[in-house]
This record gives structure tokens, sequence and C-alpha cells, in this order.
């Protein structure tokens, strides 16, 4: 049995947390199994860093910001190795290059190209427990570079899958995966299993568990995830391609407050509109999620979307660029707006969870102002102050405080 | 003119202080030199690090402790390169293996293999400075290694030499080599210039300025060496060859409190005694400096030897052991000795400069208790809470406080 086990930040904050987390490792190889270690740097190691750099210059150099914020990871493997070593177990740090960890010279958010694990197949067959710094490879020339925040479980899913691991385990702070965020909803309750699919729903929906390009590359790569906690020895969340057959319409809500609504307002009904207005937002590298188009009566459309919160001063910036060359009359941003989304892959097929989820907000006096549909989610654009309520009720309507129920429809 | 330049601890201590050396760089860049820069760890950054690895193990594994230690080196290189990016001055960072400085696998105390300057030559050519993170390299199975403390100045010093520059500037708190430690002694003078083989013994005698081996390596690579300060203009120090033709006895003065006797009491005077017990020590590891072997009237003869400080419990465990072997009385060790020593390539054939020595200190009641001489070197262990009084008489009696003075033998 080889597994990848990930520990995140939090559960590297301290020497002491690093030797609770060497106790862990060596229950697991006391099990009998073989393990690869990925650590993320500790504690507040990274913002610490990161601030150093902005002390330094207003824009750092993204190579050089990359070569210093690497070395936050290459800390606490090393810190770890010789926490293991120290306990008897042999144990290896290996960098991104030292692990075979080929990536794109995009710094800040490199991409994966290439993952030899001949280096981490070596130590193994000698024994030897690698811990592999997460969040960095090696460019092609040489460079160090960062695959962005979060960039640790993505390391983790990636090695596991060059290393035909049996499952790789995510540790974190939090016991799983919930069918709601805890600290908004005390009842919601962990969730044993869920698809990749609705993972990735929930993680770019704004659960923070797991991050959504990590959880696409486990589904590519088939890489079985186990979600869990450092600090207690609770089940966690199997995500895996293999859900139970009958399926929950709702497995899980979530909730995003940082996203902001912009309109261009009074538009002229003609062909082509969104198109230009659109192209212009990619060209800028802006991301647009929900987007909504009403005609009015006079012939004029409203066209709304929403973007990230860090995104919607240039989003305004391009929309009021554009309204000479559109005849708008003009743009609004809505600072005040949160989504929250419904998750299940049972929700396929069965158009009454759509109408439940708009029940639910109806029955309590919340508007809902744009929607967007996947085939595993639901998000409605409410009013910030609202949003948790709004959620509450979602959760309570399709009874997943007493764990996951399906509805009829 | 290509120099490199490297930078100490103190000279990057905080964000201000790399604004600082970056000024430093733009103005040699603006002089037309061509640049590669070389970084030692920011202010106390190495020391935290060891204090860490030590919170967790008290025998860290030399490969992690190399590994963990070598980031605090890769920061500084990282922050002093996006520091000069943002002021337009094109540089990149580059840890010892993207410089291509290969070493041994010993960690802690590698030694430099080959240097292949090729990265280095790449960037200058592309008006690109380097910054060159000190102290470490890459062992031959892709593992990280230290040079040891004080191991940055053997970096820049080893890659002048692969890189052919003109010379290799040294840059710390501290003015270059003065005649002594000013601290103890005001009236130090700075020296314009000191030859490979005075600096060598100044060092290794306990002059912090530069380390032996990095002296040692600058002699047999011929790379001339400009010790400097950071924070002044003033002249510095030039160690090289080129040393100008009329020479003074003794060129500086140096103390080392570090150190402690050990004595082997009552030993009966046969042949093979000093054989077993050195051969014994050197298989410890243990350096032993100075030597001294008195027979008294009762045909029992001591044996005196002195060490590093820290060496000194083990030192005495070792010559315990061989009591037995020996026939000896006992062991003492004092560690209230320290040893002073005048340094300085004019006292080659020239007799008198020992005994000029041994007057100074025989005037002001100094007792000498072991002597040890080298062809530019004259030292004395004399009592600890003599040795401040005696290095100022022998500074006084060569007329170092008026700068370089010959005397006549």
């Amino acid at each position: 049995m080889l597994i990848v086990q990930k520990f995140g930040g939090s559960s590297l904050a301290s020497i002491h947390h690093i030797q609770g987390v060497a106790k862990k490792i060596r229950e697991g190889l006391e099990d009998g199994q073989q393990l690869v270690i990925v650590v993320s740097a500790m504690g507040d190691t990274t913002d610490d860093l990161v601030e150093k750099a902005y002390a330094v210059t207003a824009q750092p150099t993204p190579r050089e910001l990359d070569a210093l914020l690497a070395t936050g990871e290459m800390q606490s493997a090393a810190l770890l190795a010789m926490c293991l070593e120290s306990e008897g177990i042999r144990a290896q740090s290996f960098t991104g290059a030292q692990a075979g960890l080929a990536t794109t010279a995009d710094y800040g958010r490199a991409r994966i190209l290439h993952i030899d694990p001949t280096p981490l197949r070596h130590a193994l067959e000698h024994g030897t427990t690698p811990v592999v710094t997460g969040f960095q490879g090696v460019a092609p020339d040489h460079s160090i570079a960062t695959l962005g925040r979060g960039g640790s479980d993505l390391t983790a899913i990636a090695l596991a899958g060059a290393l035909d691991a049996d499952r790789c385990e995510i540790y974190s702070d939090v016991a799983g995966v919930f069918t709601a965020d805890p600290r908004i909803i005390p009842s919601a309750v962990p969730l044993r299993t869920l698809s990749f699919d609705e993972m990735m729903e929930l993680a770019s929906q704004g659960a923070q568990v797991l991050q959504t390009q990590a959880v696409a590359y486990a589904k590519s790569h088939d890489v079985v995830i186990h979600a869990r906690s450092t600090f207690s020895d609770s089940g966690g969340t199997i995500i895996s391609n293999r859900t139970p057959g009958v399926k929950p319409a709702v497995t899980a809500v979530a909730i995003n407050r940082h996203i902001a609504k912009v309109g261009l307002v009074g538009v002229p009904d003609a062909p082509g509109v969104a198109a230009l207005l659109f192209s212009r937002l990619s060209q800028r590298g802006i991301n647009v999620d929900l987007v909504f188009q009403a005609l009015s009566h006079d012939h004029l459309n409203d066209i709304a979307f929403t973007v990230e919160d860090k995104d919607a001063a240039a989003a305004e910036e391009v929309a009021r660029a554009c309204l000479p060359d559109v005849n708008g009359r003009d743009v609004v941003v809505d600072r005040s707006v949160a989504k929250v989304s419904a998750v299940g892959s049972g929700m396929l097929g069965r158009p009454g969870v759509a109408a439940g989820v708009f029940q639910a907000l109806a029955g309590a006096g919340i508007n809902i102002q744009m929607i967007g549909t996947s085939e595993v989610k639901i998000s409605c654009i409410v009013a910030r102050d609202k949003a948790e309520h709004a959620l509450r009720r979602i959760h309570q309507a399709f009874l997943l405080d007493e764990g996951q129920a399906v509805i009829e429809d």
C-alpha cells in the first residue's frame, strides 16, 4: 500500500506540530504503508516572505518571488525529515527539482509539465520516506517555479498519480468536507464520500478544503483523495469516481462572499455587444463567472456578470471603455453580493432540485439576483447580508442537517 | 573589468540594508564594471535556522541541516535580485546548483569539486547581474551541501577564480584588515596590502575578517581579494601576492581567546608517548595547535597542547584514556589561556623579530606558557586575563600604531 500524505501549513505551524506529524507518519509506517510526504510551509511563513518581498519593491520580479517563497517549503521539509530521522525513521527531504517535478516557467502559477518519479521510487526502494516540498517545481531553465497558492495539494495529487499510489491523503485542520461550512452552519455534517465533479464545484464555489485545479488533476489521473484532519482520527472524506449508487440530490452547500457584480445598463439590443464585452474582459485576464442578460421594455438590455472581488475595478474599467462602442448608458458595480451554491451529482436529470432551491429562498423572502447552473450545481447570487441565511435555508430544505437525504422528484 | 562582490550577513541585516547594497552595486555598474554578486544569509537568519533544527532534535541529520540552512542565502539572493530589478537593473538569483558549483557530499563542510561558470557567463553576456547564494553547492547526488560557516567568502573567491575575475571584493562591517582588532587596540590602523600567507596566518590566529580556507583557495588560484566595508568608502585591504618591496617585520597582531590547554603530567620519558596521544586525538577529529614538551628533573615529561575550546572536553577524555598506556600521572585542562600572535612576511630570515616579541612581553611581566612559530608568525600562549595587555605591548613594540614600520635586525 503506497500512500501520498500532504500536510498543510496549519499542521506544521510549530516545531511541536512537526513532531505530531512525525508521529502520524510513524503510525502509517508501522501499519506497513509505504509513504511519500508532501509539505506546505510552516504556519504563516509564506505570508511573511510575501511581506518581505513587498517591503523591497511594490512589484517583485515573478521569478525572484518564486525563488523566495519556495524556501518556506524547503525549510519545513528539512525540519520534518530530520525529525523523522531523529526517531529512527529513514527519511530524506526533496525539493521539487530533486523530486523530478518539471513545470512551465509561468512563475506564481506554473503548470506541471512532467514528473519523473525515479528519485522518489529509488528512496522508497531503500526504505527511505521522501519528504517533498509542495507548491514548487523546476522550470526548463532550472529556475524554481511555484504552482500558486494551494499548490501543495496539486503536488501531492500529481505525485500520487505519477507513483500510481493507492490514494492521496490531504491533511488539514478540518475533518474533511462538510455539507456546509461548520462555522456558518453548526449542524453541518461531514461527508463520507464525494465525486470529483462535486468536489470541483464545491472548491470553485468557495469551499476551502481543496484547490479546484488539484481536484481536476485528481479526476483526470483518477487519484483517490482522502481529505482528513491532522488533529483527529475521524474518518474524513473520500473523493473519487466510486460514489455510492443512491445519490442525494444535494450533497453540500457552499458560500462565496468574494465576488462583485458588474452591470452594463441601457445597452441597445444589437448583436455583438456581449461578444465585444467578454472578449475584452478575457484579454485583460479577467475570469467571468455568472452572466445575466435582461431585455427591458424599451428594447434596451442590461448585461450583468460576476467576477472575483479583486478583478472588480479592472472589470469596471473594461466595461466603461465599451460604453461608447455599444451606445450603453452606464456601468454599475455592486460589491454587496454573495453566491450560494447547492452541489450534488444526484441532481443530474432531476428538474425538481432547482425548484427546491428557489422555493427555499423564496420562502425566506430572499431575492435571487442571478442564477447559474451546471450539471451538478445550482448557484444563486443574493444580497451579501442575506447569504448566510440563504445557505441555512437550502441546507435545511435538503435535509443535510440529518445527513445525506434523497429528494423525491 | 569583471569583479565578484561578496556581501556578508551584517551588510544584509534588513530590507533597508539590502537596498543600500543595491545602491553600491548600481555604482559599480555605472562605473562600467561587470559584477557577480555573492550573498550570505540576512543578519541572524542562519543562527535562527540552527536553533529551529536543534529544537526538533539534538542531532539533526547533516544532509537535512544543510538543506535547511541553505534557504537563508536563497532568501537574501532572491530579495537582492528583486531589489535590483525594481531599480531597473537586470538581475537574477542563482542557487549554488544553478550557478554550477559542484561540491562533495561532506555536509556542513563540503569541499568544492568543480565550478562550471557557463550559467553565470551566459547571464553576464545578456547584461544580467547574477546574485549567487554563498555557502552552498550541489553534491553528486543533487543534494544541497554547505561549505561551513564563513563559506560565502570561499564561494565568492572560487567563483572569481572560475570566472577569471579581476578581483574579489569581500564586503563586511569592517573597513578591511587592521594591525590589530580595533575594539581592543583603538590605535590600530588599517593595512593597505597583505600577502596571502600573512592573511592566512591572521585568519587562523583569530582575525575574523576572512576565513582561512577561503584565503588558501585565493592563494592557490591567485585571486586578488579586496576586503572592505559596506558602510564606508575607505580604501580597505588588498590581499594578493603582489606585496610591496620593503616589508615590515610585523604586519599585524591577532588574539584568540577560544582555546584551551591540555596537559599530560608526569609521563616517563619513553619513545612513542606523543605518537600514541596525537594519533588518538586525530582519530577523534581533534585539531591540535601548539605543542610543548618539557623534560623535568626526575625524567618525567610534561606534554601540553592547545585545542579549540569546543574540543577541550573530548581532548581531555582522549588524554585520560592514554594515561594507563603511557604510565602518566594526571591530565590537567586549563581554559584560562589565550593566544597572541604577531604576523608578518617581513620576519622571514630576521631572527630579531621573535626576540622583540618575547622582550615586549617580558617587559610587561607577562609569562609565556608556550610558543609556536611559522615562517611568518610568532604565537605565544599567555594567561587569558593578560592577553589584551600582551597584544597591546607587541603592537606598540613594532610601531604598528604609527603604521607599518620596518624593524632593524
